[in-house]
C-alpha cells in the first residue's frame, strides 16, 4: 500500500476555541489554518507536528459524524490518516484485500486532499482514513 | 514544551499476532519488534511509519490498563505519546501550566524511553504520553 507517514490524526473536540488554547498554550504547537468541511458538518484546527498533522474537529451539528462520536463516547482521538501515493488505488488494493471500505472512491477532504475511508470493524477498531494530494 | 513530533501512537488490540497481521498483509508495514512490558501487563508490537511508531498494545492481564481500556471501549487508540528533549521537564512545565498528572516524574517505558503521562480529564479526552531518550 505503500504508506509513508501518518498524515494527520483526527480529534473530536467540543470546542475549537478551548482546544486550540490547549494546544497552544500548553503544548506549545501552533494553530496554521482553520476551515469548515460542510459535507461533513465540521470546524477544523490544524497543527503540524514533526511532519504529522493534527487536525481537531468540531461538529456544527449533532447528527454529523463528530457530533455522534461525542455523543456517544466523549472527546478523543477519531481517527488516523495515513498518507499513500493514490487514495483510490490505496482503497482499491484494501477492497481486494477483504476490508470493508467507507468510500469505495476517493472524495474532496480538508485541504484539498484525496481522502477515502476504511471501516472500523475491519481495521481493529482503527477508523482509518487514506489520502493523497493526487490522484 | 518543545514537541518535536509524534513519537508513537499506542493502539489497544485484542490479539498482537492477528494486528500484527492486519498492518503487515493489509497495510503493507513491517513489525520489527516485539516486547513485554512487565508491570504494564502488555506486550507490544512496533512498526515504523515515517517518523512515528505505531505500538499495538495486547494486555497479559483482565486488571492492567489496556485490559481494562478493551472490556469498556473495546479495540482502538489508546494514547498518543510526543517526543520532548526530557520527559521529566516536560511534566513539569504541564504541571505548572495546570495539567493533572498521572505520573509526577519518568520512568521508563518500552524501549528504554523515559516516559510520563498527562491525565486526559485535562488533555480532552486524549490519553497524552511524554518520552524522551535521555533526562
Amino acid at each position: 500500500m505503500n504508506i509513508s507517514h501518518i498524515e494527520h490524526l483526527g480529534i473530536a473536540v467540543d470546542s475549537l476555541e478551548e482546544s486550540i488554547k490547549y494546544y497552544e498554550d500548553i503544548l506549545g504547537m501552533k494553530c496554521y489554518s482553520v476551515e469548515e468541511v460542510a459535507d461533513q458538518k465540521v470546524k477544523t484546527a490544524f497543527f503540524l507536528v514533526g511532519n504529522t498533522k493534527i487536525e481537531l474537529l468540531e461538529s456544527t451539528s449533532p447528527d454529523g459524524p463528530i457530533g455522534k462520536f461525542i455523543a456517544k463516547r466523549g472527546q478523543g482521538i477519531h481517527h488516523i490518516a495515513f498518507a499513500v501515493d493514490s487514495a483510490n488505488a490505496a482503497l482499491k488494493l484494501a477492497d481486494e484485500r477483504g476490508v470493508t471500505l467507507i468510500d469505495k472512491k476517493s472524495r474532496k477532504g480538508a485541504e484539498g486532499l484525496n481522502i477515502g475511508f476504511l471501516h472500523p470493524k475491519s481495521t481493529l477498531g482503527v477508523l482509518t482514513e487514506l489520502c493523497s494530494k493526487q490522484e
